[in-house]
């Protein structure tokens, strides 16, 4: 049986694979529609404070770094990388919160 | 309700703070002992065929690019990144291979 980090690891790709085959195109990337359509899905919570209409062709351009227009899952692994520090980062200051090492605002 | 996704992201926090707060010292960092606990158990399908005594040792140096002996969660995260990477890969060659483009060996 997968453990949890295994199991985490499976969705990335399969999270990825799930939206890059949805429009037409190359399947095995997202186009900036089916990167639309998932962060619209899959990232919500992260994202519903963004009311920016130009977001998502921002995050493509910072994604593709090899700027063929295209978001393959190296690219996109950098964006889960950049949000799951960015809430580590919260995790660890309300951890130190509740320990009393930071005063609440 | 997160998302597949979401869920994923807070699994590789989840894993990394279980194993980091295990043995004495810091407890937002994995030093060799809890590096080596996480891998054995959670990593166990990727890292089965490795029988070196010394990989753990040899895993942590590339790791840990700040240089301070112990893993923390950013290092962690580039295992898991160059882990998920290396299984898409295959991932998309099996693919490949079921839709008839590459033979079988």
């Amino acid at each position: 049986m997968p453990s949890d980090l295994e199991r985490a690891m499976e969705t990335l790709i399969i999270v990825f694979h799930r939206y890059a085959s949805k429009a037409s195109g190359n399947p095995s990337t997202l186009n900036r529609k089916e990167l639309k359509m998932l962060m619209e899905t899959e990232l919500s919570s992260f994202l519903k404070s963004q009311k920016d209409p130009a977001a998502v062709d921002r995050i493509m351009r910072d994604l593709d770094s090899n700027g063929d227009g295209e978001v393959n899952f190296e690219e996109f692994v950098s964006l889960v990388v950049g949000l799951s520090i960015a809430c580590e980062q919260l995790y660890q200051f309300k951890q130190r919160q509740q320990a009393g090492g930071v005063k609440k605002q």
